[in-house]
Order: C-alpha cells, then structure tokens, then sequence
C-alpha cells in the first residue's frame, strides 16, 4: 500500500445510477444513495463506472451527473469518476470535469471498440490522454476489466505507464476475478495502489498489501466492507469476509447489477431503482421477490436509507 | 435481394479516416478520397464505420466529419454513416444527422461495451433508438461485427427486428467472416438486404441472393469490387474474385487498417494518410515498404487519386 497521502486506499461504492421513466438520470435519488453510502462506511464514490452504466449515458450526460452531484451536495473529494471512453477528447473532458470538481483520482478504461489492440497502442492512448489533460493534480486508476472491455492491461503494459507517468499512474481497479493478477501488480510494484474490482477479494487483497476495493456489491453492503477493511487483520475477519462473499455469490447467481438495484428499490421504497438502461434489463418480478425472500433466509440486514 | 428501390444494394466503402498531426480530422482529405472512391466504382460509402475508426471520435466530432463531409461536396445520398454507439443518445442524435443529410440509411452497431447482453436487452437497446428518432425515412442496416463488439447479433433477434420495424429494419451488415450466417440471414429474410463485411466474399454473397459488401479493401480496389459486382453472373466472376481475395489476403497480412492507410497514403503522396487515432498504430515503415513491394509484385494498380 502506498505511503504517498495523495494516493487513494479504503472502500468505494461501484454505484449504480438511477433513471427516471424517460432513462435520463434521476440526480436526486443518485445523490441520495451516494450520501447514504458514505454514511454507512464508503470512503469513496466510483460514480459512473461499469455498474453506473457509464458507458451507456452521452458525454453531455456524464458531465452533468456530476456536476449535478456535486451540487446536490455529494463532494468532488469523495468521487472516484469513471472516465474511459472509446474516443480520446471525451475521457479527456470527463478528466477535466473531475479534477475541476476536485477529484482525487480517475478510474480509467482503455479505449474498449477495438479488440487485439498492441501494448504500445494501448501507451499512446494514456500518453495522450494524460498529456492532453496537462495537470499535476491528475491522479489516474488504471481499469483492468477483460470481462467486459475485452481489452486487459498486461502487467508490462501497466509498469511502462508507471514509469513514464509515476506521479500520475498511481493504481488500478483489477476486476478481473483473477487474484493472482492483483497479487503480481502489487508485487511489482511497490507503492502502487491496487484495490479489488470483486467483494469476495477485499481481505486478501489487503493481506497481500493492496490498497482496498471498488465493488458493485458495496450498493447495499458499505457497512460489511468498512468493517472487513477496519478488521482485516483481527480474529474475526475470516468470517466477515466469508460473509461477505457469500451475499456477494448470492447477488451474482441473480445477475449482478439488477439484483443490487433490486434491493436497493426496496430499502429506498423507490421503484425507480429497478430501471436500467438498455441493453440492460432488470430481472422478473417473481425473481425479484425470490431474491428479496433468500436475503431475509441469509438474516441480511442493510441500513435504512433516509 | 431486395426490390424496395428504397434498400440498397451494391459496392460501399468502409472508408478511412484521415487525420492531421494533432488527431483532428482532415476533413479535405476525406472528402478527396471519397469522391475518388465514387468516381472508381462504389455505389455508397460506409463511412465512419470500424475501417473509419467512429467510435475514436467524439459524438461532436462525428457529427462535424459528415457535416464537413457534405459541405465539402459529397452527397449525404451518398453515406451509410455508421451511428452505433454504447449510449442511446448518441446513436440518435447520429442517426437524426444523417437523416437531416439525406442519407439512404445508416449502419447501427448495438450498444456494445457491456458483454453477454440478452437479445432482449439488444432488443430494447433498438428499440428504443428507432422509436426516439421517429422518422419514416429511417432505414436501419445491422451491424453484425463480433470479433470488435463481441455483441453479436443472433439470427432470431434480427428475426424479431425485422418483425417489429419491417420498414426501417431493411438490411444487415455482416462482418462475422462466417458465410454460413449471410446465407442463413439471406434465407431466412426475403428481401432483407444482407451485405457482406468482407472482401473475400462478394461473389459468393450475391449468388446467394445477398445485397453487396460494405468493406475496408475497397479503400484501395473499389475498381475491382465493381467488376465483380458488375459481373457476377459471367465467366470471369470466379478469376475476378481470385484476384480480390487474393489482395485482400495480403493487406490483411500486413494488418488490415495500417495496411491500407499505407497504400492510400503512396497512392496521394500525402503521409498524413499513414496516421491512426490511438489505440490503433501505423506498421513500421520497413512494414510498409515490403508491402508496397508486395503488391508491385502481384501487379496490383490502383486509379491514381486526383
């Protein structure tokens, strides 16, 4: 982990976006779940990333998300924006509106069209991308996420970024599901800020000197992380973990992103919630009461919302 | 094939984008090269399409190529602009633009970042794009590319497009490389308008009953794809395809898009041609001389640009 205070370690929400019936987004319930997130254990917000959907609102959109958020009183400093786009000049604009609201970091996709890209193809578009934002304060989260960008940042490739950029590459969101590549990343590189993508992995990625975790599961569960990353070296931590990732395999068997905003409409009393963007969808409304019923048999409680 | 005169048919060019030393788009080259495509046998040009590297440009900047592009006297009765982008909005606001500039039709990826999406969730995804565009003269071709989108677009949910928007949905672009499923489109969907994605097969796609290619060699041998089209029927159509394919097999060999950008870029005498937006590259220049010598060596002519 790294000792540089500008660097980032902790527990970030991969928050979901609400939107209203006409799919634009519902500002006053994201700010609303983004304050009980930090209410109940969040460090941070990855606002806009995969489970945000980010990819799936315009530029024009995703500016005003979070500008609106800051308005609505959710604080730059506790945002973790998703900023990766396919095209450089909007991940260029959205690095800019993040570091204008204050933002202590980037997480940042590589471009994701095109598949079987170079390494040193996937260098240019980070070079570019950091030299045509041109600011010291830029702290970039590299996004290493093949399940669905099907486009991996290799070890070598990350290292090289390091290197050319290192008082602006500073870590990486690794979703991959593959422990072993955390454990290589944080290996090799000291001081590197490397958090988990997966909720079954924040306890042994810290116990192998990761920074924390950025997890969609963390929509109805901040409280369990908080106390995992507060706990991680005491007696109890094994079974806070396995805890933990037990309701995590139990989301994930009912499709992940529906089922979090499944049960988040229910502890807000909001139906919106339940409302993705296309090509998502949510899950059936006898699935959705199958799920809310195997919570309750799992004795999972999750703070009120306000 | 089709016999609405409103579905098209024939040779279309996935065209290049060129760009300047700062990744702008350069608009004058553009538009050279595609009147020179026009005026050496292509029927329509698919322009900013994977071959054009769309989805690296910013929505701003897409709408500003075809604006340009018009202005620069190319006929928007000329364009099958690609317009799919992983957000809604985007895609209609592309495909309103198209539209506005008369043209025939466009060429719509689905929303593509998120992977093993339902058909369902695809379904919604066109849906709702076509519904929010709401223009009679809408004419959508599909955009089956699964080896970039890793979306592919099954045979029933083209089915149940078709089903629900029988005027609008009218055609398909596939660039599977599997000529088992243009044929199977082709059969199953009278009078759907299958175009092939790749080069290599033309001929066989319109003895199958298909529409024509919308493909990236044809940025330097429209004049060919026109014999074939020409001439399908006749003896030589076999030779002629040979001879395509064999072309395309070697450009392909030296990686496709860089490739091409090489031997426009010799054809023009204009090196910015060479140029790429990140994360694509250009080949070594020892690359690129070995090719040009490759094809002197199959005897291989281009119409001179003008």
């Amino acid at each position: 982990m790294s000792q540089d205070p500008k660097v980032l370690s902790g527990v970030f929400c991969a928050s979901l976006t609400p939107v209203n019936e006409d799919l634009s987004a519902n500002h006053s319930a994201l700010a609303g779940h983004c304050k009980w997130l930090l209410d109940n254990g969040c460090d941070g917000l990855g606002v806009l990333g995969t489970t945000g959907e980010a990819n799936s609102f315009s530029l024009s959109e995703r500016l005003e998300i979070l500008d609106t958020l800051a308005e609505n009183g959710v604080g730059g400093d506790k945002m973790l924006p998703g900023v990766g786009c396919c095209a450089i000049p909007d991940t260029v604009e959205l690095t800019k509106k993040a570091l204008e609201l204050g933002a202590p970091g980037v997480l940042m996709l590589p471009p994701f069209f095109y598949k079987g890209v170079s390494d040193d193809g996937l260098f240019d578009a980070y070079s570019e991308i950091i030299e045509r934002v041109g600011d010291s304060n830029l702290r970039v989260y590299l996004y290493h996420i093949p399940p669905q960008s099907q486009t991996p940042l290799s070890v070598d490739l990350v290292g090289r970024l390091i290197n050319a950029f290192p008082k602006t590459v500073v870590g990486l969101k690794d979703s991959s599901g593959d422990f072993n590549n955390m454990k290589t990343l944080v290996d090799s590189f000291p001081g590197f800020a490397v958090f988990s993508g997966g909720d079954q992995f924040l306890r042994p990625i810290m116990q192998a000197g990761g920074a924390g975790c950025i997890t969609a599961v963390c929509n109805i569960a901040p409280h369990m992380l908080r106390e995992i990353y507060d706990n991680w070296k005491s007696d109890e931590a094994e079974a806070l973990q396995d805890r933990m990732t037990a309701l995590r395999d139990l989301i994930v068997s009912f499709k992940q992103f529906p089922a979090l905003r499944t049960v988040v409409a229910d502890n807000t009393g909001d139906a919106n919630w339940l409302r993705p963007r296309p090509p998502l969808r949510a899950i059936p409304e006898d699935k959705q009461a199958e799920l809310l019923k195997a919570l309750e048999d799992i004795n999972f409680t999750l703070p009120k919302a306000a």
